[in-house]
């Protein structure tokens, strides 16, 4: 094993103290023999496991009783190189390291071809829930059509806070971090990085695409507010963080994260708090959700002992892996998305500012659903007391918050709208842009 | 292929129709050579298939250029004499065959451990959902505790449309003939033998118990009524059909198949129309759900094609397959259930009667949560118009409608309450009684 941090410590205490079970449930023996760490002296939570650390890890993977190499350290400097060399050396390896497959996925699973062993990362995507062997196997011949995943347990708490009592984001946030579900600095999680990582390796598996991190549009959950979230339901809608993956008949495949909202009874919109779920479309198989914890030690070193039984599996009946073949595949970009959008604007509250805004949607051929004027914000409304009839945000008359839920309506077009619509002095600021899916 | 119905037809459209993206997929050919079916003349909905029929089902299985076996006929005879001969002759089964598992599975592994070959079952339970290969394989080493699931879609549809509607289980019920849902003998469905071979199947898988279809404890939904539903919604509860597979820390295992109480938050509550959906609860994995369709041709024909590639697979790599190893496990009885009970009864409108009855509950340890006194049925207010004061169901008097809910309580104690209360002349009628669970 490399590393032994949260992950690798849970698996661990699986591997040292229920031994017995394992062998009963899976018919083999899987013994824990070498453990590499970066610094021996501090303390694990695993009894048992301090006779087997070392720092040596480029030992462990090289030690010919070593047969199978379980991943856990994270980042991709060593791990990427010492994951090369065990495939080079023809010992199958488990990782559960997103950032390393989302990078570098490509060089390893042609390295693990090479070699004719397994590569396997269930425990990458989503933790715990079974949803890599599920992708690559039970769907190995569906065609695949649209996965939708809340990928990220943190934002998913955020969203869920923020909708189940109506705090803000910061919040919402601050409540996340102190109960350890965000981390001091949230940027990878609330900015969609966590989630684009995952994206990337779900678009290798069901769409067998050639993708990296860097090919996913991205857009994080700190814009949200509680006014949105609050509108949403009154739409019948809630917002989710998605990673969408989703092809085209032309062949080109779409791989974005943004927070998106999702009708109410969108099997996606009853995730709660830090559950993690996949939804997925095909043509055959129809509609498939699979739920579960999506962090957390314990859950995901489940999904990585799931692995390691069957490279141990693999690898006593000499059977080849299963192989992960990537091949190149236009990206739709973001401009091309036709959906229906949300759009929340802060305007004066004068007459002819909708007229003027309305003009603007008609002239770029976005279609309006729905229209409402909402509340002020309370801040607005502390700015401009009821009443009162002055001292706005932007301008010497009060503030009105108008929502408009678009007929379906090309990216670009909304894009397009939303350049010009800032640029009437009337619009005070642009509150938000969701885009509506799942329907 | 043996058997062109509703899910060999389906299977047949994937193999002659998608071919080529079944073959970049999943990396290897499948040629589907030859299908046996009874009748040569029947009209099969597969393009391309009519070339492929013969009516030799042994013939199928004997020809030295088949490879692997799909059964899809379902029954156990000839079905079992088949797969027998299959496995026997060294060739991989996949089948979809729940009533030949949840009868015969023991000898079938058997047979199939013995020759080293496949045989796999996913679309067996739960039509396109993964969860045999998840249970199999990404929990291979987890110490699974419970197994809950919906894995019956008429009755899921028919409680659906109750909670819903407030139609009666009668309506729903012909609704669902009418769609199609339904059979026009409902009885394998509504009285849960499809949920008990089920339950069967994943007793066998979750925990490698040697359970038979006879062994789980079984009811089925026609004594649900309205008004249970109703009661359940006000008390944040909904009502499902739920095969239940248990483990006690003194390592017996209850299998059980029932209509169950479910907190409204829970996942399973959120299930609905025909959709099936399995709970698990593991060590380390904490809280999983998968969910799709659970039956109709091409998603039980995608979960075929899944185990097809599999054992395909297997083949071309010689690999060995995973084996399925039942052991024996004691049986919890159902009297040795313990968990909180719905109970609702239709008593004289008397003083002294609600006395009466929670004395016999105390008297067996059942303790009460709450008690309601409901609206009478409608039926009964037809009885017994309100404000006539007699013509009652069963004397001279009013009914009323009593709704207890329990705390935890051991179901002998509580069927020892109704053997009691029944005995009461004040007691016209039990309403039902009906388990919660899931919290």
């Amino acid at each position: 094993m490399l590393g032994c941090g949260n992950v690798g410590a849970a698996l661990a205490r699986l591997l040292l103290g229920d031994a017995k079970h394992i062998a009963d449930r899976a018919g083999l023996n899987l013994e824990l023999s070498r453990v590499a760490v970066r610094s021996a002296s501090k303390e694990r939570d695993a009894p048992g496991v301090e006779a087997l650390i070392t720092t040596d890890a480029a030992g462990v993977v090289n030690d010919p009783n070593v047969d199978v190499i379980v991943e856990v350290m994270g980042g991709i400097s060593p791990a990427r190189d010492l994951v090369l060399q065990a495939l080079h050396r023809g010992k199958p390896v488990v990782t559960a390291n997103k950032e390393l497959l989302a990078n570098h996925g490509g060089e390893l699973w042609e390295a693990a071809n090479a070699a004719g062993v397994d590569l396997l990362f269930e425990a990458s995507v989503a933790g715990g829930i079974p949803l890599i062997r599920a992708l690559r196997e039970s769907l190995a011949g569906e065609r695949i059509h649209r996965v939708m995943g809340i990928v990220n347990g943190t934002t998913n708490y955020i969203l869920t806070r923020m909708a189940a009592s109506g705090v803000s984001y910061a919040e919402a946030l601050t409540e996340a971090q102190s109960l350890g579900y965000a981390e001091r600095d949230p940027t990878a999680d609330v900015e969609g990085f966590d989630a684009a990582a995952k994206a990337t390796i779900l678009a290798n598996v069901a769409f067998g695409a050639k993708v990296v991190a860097g090919d996913v549009y991205r857009e994080g959950i700190a814009g949200i507010s509680a006014q949105d979230i609050e509108v949403a339901a009154r739409l019948g809608l809630t917002i989710k963080l998605l990673a969408l993956i989703e092809s085209s008949p032309d062949g080109a495949l779409a791989v974005r994260v943004h927070p998106a909202m999702v009708p109410l009874d969108h099997p996606l919109a009853a995730v709660r708090d830090s559950f993690n779920a996949i939804f997925v479309e095909g043509e055959a198989v129809g509609q498939l959700m699979l739920l579960g914890r999506g962090a957390g030690g314990l859950p995901t070193a489940s999904a990585v002992l799931g692995d390691l039984v069957d490279a141990a599996h693999n690898l006593t009946v000499r059977g080849a892996a299963r192989r992960t073949e990537l091949h190149e595949v236009p990206l739709r970009p973001i401009d091309d998305l036709r959906c229906a959008y949300y759009l929340s604007l802060f305007v004066a509250d004068r007459p002819g500012v909708l007229a003027a805004i309305a003009g603007v949607l008609g002239a770029h051929n976005v279609s309006v659903r729905s229209m409402e004027q909402d509340a002020p914000e309370p801040e607005a409304s502390m700015r401009a007391p009821s009443g009162a009839g002055g001292g706005g945000g932007g301008g010497g008359e009060g503030e009105a918050h108008l929502v408009f839920v678009t007929h379906p309506a090309f990216e670009r077009d909304v894009q397009a709208c939303l350049h010009e619509v800032r640029q009437l002095g009337t619009v005070h600021r642009i509150g938000g842009l969701v885009r509506v899916v799942g329907n």
